[in-house]
Parts: structure tokens; sequence; C-alpha cells
């Protein structure tokens, strides 16, 4: 499997510099990208393996969120430039769908095959839940059903105080969970399992690959931005559909690999970790952020999604929350998860 | 007990052959179709009780669900071909209100009179919360925002993907709970109680008694639809109000007293499962098959309730999900599922 | 400390008195009315806890809970007298997000700095939840909701039906927790630690200290009604935001106080009951009592609040569910917490 990505990705970078060098055909740049991407997201996923037997479960599924959620960060920069919110606002939903519905059910289900149950921290699962709830229940919902009575000024201003207190929050959590209450909720076994392992790469190897790999899926990125409109045109997408959809699966890949990878070798603490752990960075960091950084931009962005976006993220995170509070998982969980994600990709599709 | 509900079915279906052939009165009709409808779902209940003796609750309770929605099946089928897609979502919308709070509020609130604090299995209950936040809160919720930005045929087609995907998650719950995972999340005491019990009537009887009893009240069924207009303008009725809370009670009727006789009894796993796998029936696969048959007839029924049933059916499930998540119940908890369910039922009637 | 509120409360109830007669400036009026009903709340604070002491967390929390609230219902009675529907629904808001999350947000905090996870009873944490879903994401929302297609009459009509429900409903919880089921849902180690501590007034001071308190702030609360409109013009408040934001925390000054101080103690049962309680009291009893008082006043209020009135008030509940029902608290929590009532703050104001 890793000769497999090995060669695409020998092949893909080159062959995607050159393509848009030579201006070939969007249709044919928008297939070498994506493939491109999700090969160098496979040197992600074990990159972030290694540092996770290394540095422990949490600050390898927080590296591989980050760097994972870097590529959105820089997509959604160049795609705010030119003034394209709507495709940003997609792109955030369709990763907040993307992870928590489509990786978490990717690895629910896939490790449901091997497992007839797997474990992972209830305390964690809890913790998330509460944050899920702040991040989309309140911090979204919010600004959409106040903005409805505002002008625009007060709109962005609003968005603008919630983008503060929602980062100001997510390094609240980094430092709860990492300094002030490190260990405090961990099940005491948690210790031992990982010292057993021997890690793929050293630390700095792993860091090195997972930092190459990122700048080079941002440039790809960048191109592959391009590519939508004549994309869409050709293949009739609505901008919402690839910015919730396509954008969002070919910007997660990272984790979906890594997620995918962890969840079948019984390590579902990491799976977890890697799609909420994501999910929250996008919604309390990645949003919050491109909302501030839209100011310095022609065209601003305040926080408000459309409806149909709010309400799929919304119930995508109620049903998450029902799915794991309970810290088990198994294959039919999965395919629940994979089933509502499947429908909201048909409305998105026909709307 | 017993003999008046024989007396009760030995007189009334005659009485309703009778009375639909020489035309009585439709209030007096609708009166005797209630009544033998009532008097016959008895019969279901006992027959449910020896087959959950025989093969297991989790069998009994989905067999009396099946027989149940059976009846549900046919009505709507009946009022669909008539054009009724009104009333056919406002009786769907009925079902999940009268299982979700009344079947179950009635069998906490009995059982809870009689026991101070009641058991049933934490990980059904858990198992079953997932699959009403996706059967009502990602299912029904999804078509209802999406398709108002969307044409008649976008919104049919998103409702029939939609319904596929219900229909096919459902089957796998089916495989999940009954093949790869039975047994694995039953507590350890479960298999004993059920061996020291002596069933009313065998395998057989049962069967042959639930069958019969079904085919009987389909009929009935059938000639009730026909009374509502008439019952509608005597008593001042609208027909969501008929839909949602009479429809609903008399087609629930076999599970209201199978859920009540088996919770007196401090059966509550049986009553959870009658209570909620019913609403999960009514909303993974009778609604799904009533959208894609009524392709076929001349009025299509896109899954797009009201927004009052829509919200009505939303809160049911938080407050069942609030309620049930810790496999415990007393009779308070029943009397709130009950005040929701008189709420709800005072809101249809001023509508 | 309490030497301060001692002289805040010497010094302030005379000025409020002599200030009201001589018709000072509102602006000032309302700062002196805030910082003596603040001042009194402490004194009602203590005189909680030396209950809770004495006759249990339960009905300390309880009677703690009643006394805040009559304030409450004073000065909504006195707004509805003159026609302040408006802010009534207002400041019903305010309470519950109030208590919901500034109350509980702050004893989180406070006691999660002292100790690094606090527990409480997980059973009532649970038993509360279902009842916040009832009666703000029922009772609150079906209104709302079904009142869009009514008439007037209609949707009084249906509040008074509501409120008559909730009313029974939370006399039946009272009645639950305090006969029936008194002590079934208690952890085995509660009773002793409440022994060894002596109160530090005994039951008649303190009940006599609270009843006092509670009639002085009633009096003072009436004319810092009416300081409201000149005050509001003056600093460019929205009446909305001056109901629920400054009107709940003057208003629910008592439970901040107790809340905070008992969960310093690591007394989180009582801080929780007591934010808790208090958020149930006023939906399920305040509210209703109101509707059906407004019935005899020229303008009757039905239980209808705005759109961001109740979308902030789901939020809560949501939040607070997700994070309480673990029975488990820590200073991240709540941050949380206190990061909602920012974010509501803002909104309302810029409304």
């Amino acid at each position: 499997m890793n000769r497999i990505f090995f060669i695409l990705v020998a092949a893909g970078v080159p062959l995607s510099v050159i393509g848009s060098l030579m201006h070939w055909p969007s249709a044919v740049l928008f297939a070498v990208y994506c493939v491109t991407i999700i090969a160098l997201a496979s040197y992600m996923g074990r990159a972030t393996e290694s540092l996770s037997i290394i540095a422990g479960p949490r600050i390898g599924g927080l590296l591989n969120a980050t760097f994972g959620n870097a590529v959105e960060l820089i997509i959604s920069l160049f795609a705010l430039k030119e003034g394209l919110t709507g495709i940003v606002l997609a792109s955030l939903t369709g990763s907040v769908l993307g992870n928590l519905l489509l990786v978490a059910g990717l690895s629910f289900f896939v490790g449901g095959l091997k497992y007839k149950r797997q474990e992972f921290n209830i305390h964690d699962a809890r913790h998330n839940s509460g944050l899920l709830i702040f991040a989309i229940i309140v911090a979204f919902v919010i600004p959409e059903v106040f903005s409805v009575g505002m002008g625009n000024a007060s709109k962005l201003n609003l968005s603008i105080g919630i983008s503060i207190i929602m980062i100001l929050l997510y390094v609240a959590a980094l430092y709860f969970k990492l300094v002030t209450h490190r260990g405090v909720y961990q099940p005491n076994n948690a210790a031992q399992t990982e010292e057993e392992e021997e890690p793929e790469w050293s630390g700095k190897v792993a860091t090195i690959v997972l930092f190459a790999a990122t700048i080079v899926v941002a440039y790809i990125s960048e191109n592959l931005v391009h590519t939508f409109h004549s994309v869409a045109e050709q293949f009739g997408w609505s901008e919402l559909f690839i910015g919730v959809i396509i954008v969002a699966i070919v910007g997660n890949a990272a984790e979906h690999a890594s997620a995918i990878i962890m969840a079948f070798k019984n390590k579902m603490d990491i799976a977890v970790e890697i799609a909420v752990g994501s999910t929250l960075q996008i919604a309390m960091f990645v949003a919050p952020v491109l909302v501030i950084c839209s100011i310095f931009f022609p065209t601003s962005m305040p926080l408000v999604f459309t409806l149909p976006e709010l309400v799929a993220m919304v119930s995508a995170v109620l049903l998450m929350i029902a799915i794991s509070n309970d810290g088990d998982s198994n294959w039919f969980e999965g395919a629940t998860l994979l089933a509502a994600y499947v429908i909201m990709a048909i409305g998105f599709f026909l709307l």
C-alpha cells in the first residue's frame, strides 16, 4: 500500500506543476490535484501515528488535526482574497460534516468490521460533546438567528465578538487538556499500551514529513481552487456542493487516512480525537481566524451560514453526540453516521 | 378483563360489518370501529407476550411493533390512494408522538405506580437514541429545510433518496441486533428470568391470533378512514388533529395495550422496545415505503411535514432521549412524557 | 466580607427610600438600587446555607430558589400591570440564561479553581435534564411554532392550557422529590457529611432573614422597574437587553451569591440545585403563573417569546445538559458556560 502512495506522490507532484504551467484542461488538473493530495495525506497519516506513539494519543491526534486544518486554512485564505465567502463558509460546513460523519463514520465502520466492540475514553467524548454544542449550537446558531434583525455593521461586530471568544476558549481548552488536567481523565491502563510499540519514524523525521507534506498540499490546493469554476460548469455542480462535499473531502484527506488506519489498529482514542478534534479546531479556530482576517480583505465574512448548512451541522452534532457519548462503537454506528452523510450530500447536490 | 374484550370483539366485528353495509350515521360507525379496534388490540397484546416469552423480549417486541404498524401501513395506503397525503403525514407524526410520549409515558407511569424504580437495557436505550436522532432529526429535518429552495421534482428525488437510505439502514439495524451483535449488549441476568414463565398461548396460536387480528383491524380501519370527513365536520376537528391524535391512538391501540401490560409486569425491556421500536419502524420503514409507493399513485408524497409536526417530533425525541438514556424509569418520568403529549394535543386541536 | 455587605445594606436601604421620595436622577437611583439588592442577596445566601445544613441540600436549594424567584415574580407582576409584556418575557429569558449559564458557569469556574474535579448527584442532574427539555424545548417551543398559524384567542388559550399543565407537573416534581422518591436517588455517603457542620443561624433566624430580605428586595425592585425607561435612553440600551441581562442579573443576585459560596465550599449539589432548580422554577412556575395572572390585566401575555430569546434558551439548555449530565465539573466547563453567556449578551446588546 505504501509503495502505491509513493508512486502516486512521485508522479503526482511533478505532473501537478507541469500541468498547471501548461494549462491542461481543468477536469484533468482537478483529478491530478485530488489524487496527489490524497496520496500526500497518507504520508501525513503515517507521520501522525509515529508522533502519537512517541508523544501520546492526544498530542498525536492534535498534530494531525492541526496540520490537516492548516491546508484548509490556506485554501480558504486564497478563496477569501478572491471574495468567495460563499465557498469558504461552505467548505467550513463541509469540514464539520466531513469529520463528524464521514471520518468518524468510516473509522467506526472499518474498525467495527474487525472488532465487535471498540472503546474510547468516555471523559474525552463527553468533554468534546460539550464543546461541539458550544461551537456549533451556540456560536454558529446565535449569529444566524440574531442577525436576521440586524444591519451589516452589527452583524460583523457580533461575528467578531464571537470569534474572539471562541479563540480564547479554544486556547483555554488546550491549556485544560495539556496542562491543568493532563492525565486527570485518563483511564489507568492507557499509559502502558503505548510504550510497547515502535514508531515507524523518529519524532524529527515524522515532523519533517508532516511539515513538508503540508506545504506541498497547500501549493496544490491553491491551484485546485482555480479549477472549481470550470469543473462546476462542466459537471453541473453548484458552488455549495463543491464547497460542502468536494473541497471538504479533498481538504480532509489527511484526517481520513490517519483516522481509518488508527481505527483498523483498534486505536479508537486517536481516531475519535482526529475526527472530533479536527471539527472543533475548524469551528473554534479556523472559522474565527477567517472571520477576523476577512476584515482586511475587500469582502468581509460574517459568521452567518445558510439555513441548510446550519441545520445540517446541528443535526450532525446531535447525531454524533448520541452515538459517541457512551465511549463504545460498532460497525452499525459507523453505518448510521455514513447514511446521514449520504443524505446530506444528496441534499446539497439537489440544492 | 379478557372476558370484556372478548364480548367487545364478538359484538364489535359483526356490528362493524352490518353498520357499514346499512350506512349507519358516521359518528356511530366511528365509535363502533374505534372500540372494536381497541378490543382486537388487546388480543394482539396477549399474543405478543406469549411470543416474547418463547422467542425473547426483542423478537416479541419487534413482532408486536410490526403487526401494529402493519395496520398503520394499510390504512395509509388506502388514504394515499385517495390523495389524502396531508392525513397520511399527520398520522405518521401521530404515531411517532403517540409511541414516544403516550405509549412510553403510560408504561413508565403505570409501571411506576407499582414499582419505585424500573430498569431496562441501557445499551438498547442508547442504540435507540442514536437511531431516533438519525430518523427524526436528520432524515425528517433535512428534506424540510432543504426543500424550501427546491422545485417539486428535486423535492421528490431527495425524499426518494432519503427513503432508500432509511430502509437500507433499518434492515442493517435488524441484522445488527438479531445477527452480528445478538446478545452482545445483553445484561448477563437477562436469560434466566424468561425461562421460568409459561406462555399463555403456544408460538403457533399466538402468531395466528396476531395475524387474524391484524387482518380484521385492517378491514375495519379502511372503513374508519371514510368516516373522517363527516366526523371532522360534526365535531369541528381539523384534518391535522384527526391524523395526529385520533388515527394515531386508534392505529397504535395494539402497542398501547401490550406495552402497558408489560410495564405492569415489570418487563420494561419489552415495553420500551415496543414504544421506541415502533417509532423507529414508522420513521425508518413505514414512512419511506409510503413515499416510494406514492410515486405510483396520482399524488406523490414527498417526505416534507408541516413545521408544527416536525418541531413536535423533534422535541418529543429530545425529551424521550433525556428521560430514557439512563435505563431507569419512574412514575414522574411517565407523567412528564404524558404532559408533553397533552400539550401537543392541545396545540394540534387549536391549529 | 460580611461586614462590607452589612454596611452596604445599612446604607443602601435608607438611601433607596430617601432617593425615591426625593426623585434623585434615575441613573443614580438605578445604581443605589442594584448595589442594595446585591448586598441583601448575600444575606439570602448565608441564610440558605444554614437552612441546607439543617434541612438537607435539596430543601436548602429549593428555599433559596423560591425566595430568589419570589423577587422576580413580584417585579414582573408590577411590570405586567403596566402592560410591559415584552420586558417581562425578556426578564424570564434572562433568568433562564442567567441561572443556566452565569450562575452555573461561575459556580463551576470558581469551584474549579480550588478543586480539580467536583462531583454532584448524577441522578438529580439527569432528572433535571428531562425537566429542562420538557420546560424549554417542549413547553416554550410548541406555543412559539404553533401560534404562527393561530389567532390571538387561540394563542392565549394554548398558553393557558400549557401553563396549567406546567404548574401541575411542577407540583408533581416536588411531590416526587420530597415525598415518594425522597432519598431514593441519594448516593449513600450523602447523609454523614451534612451532620458534622454547625449552621451559622438557627432554622428560625435563617427563615426570618430570608423572608425579611425578600420583602425589602421586592420594594426596591418595584422602584427599580420605574428607572428602566430613562436609564435605557441615557445608556442607549434596548428594552430587550435591559430585560434579558440587567434585570436578570439584579433579580438573581441571591442565587448568584449562594451558588458561588456553596461551590467554593465544594457543596456542588446545592450550587447545581440552585442554578438548575431556579431555572425550572422560573420556567415551570413563575412564567405560567404570570401568563394566568395576565388574563386579569389589561394586556394579556401569551407564552410566546421572540425567536432570538427562544433559540438562546434552547441552546443554553442543550449546552448545560451536555456539560452536567456526567455529574462531574471543572473550571473549563465553567469557562464554556460563561463564554456562551457573553456571546448571548453581545447578541442581545446589538439586537
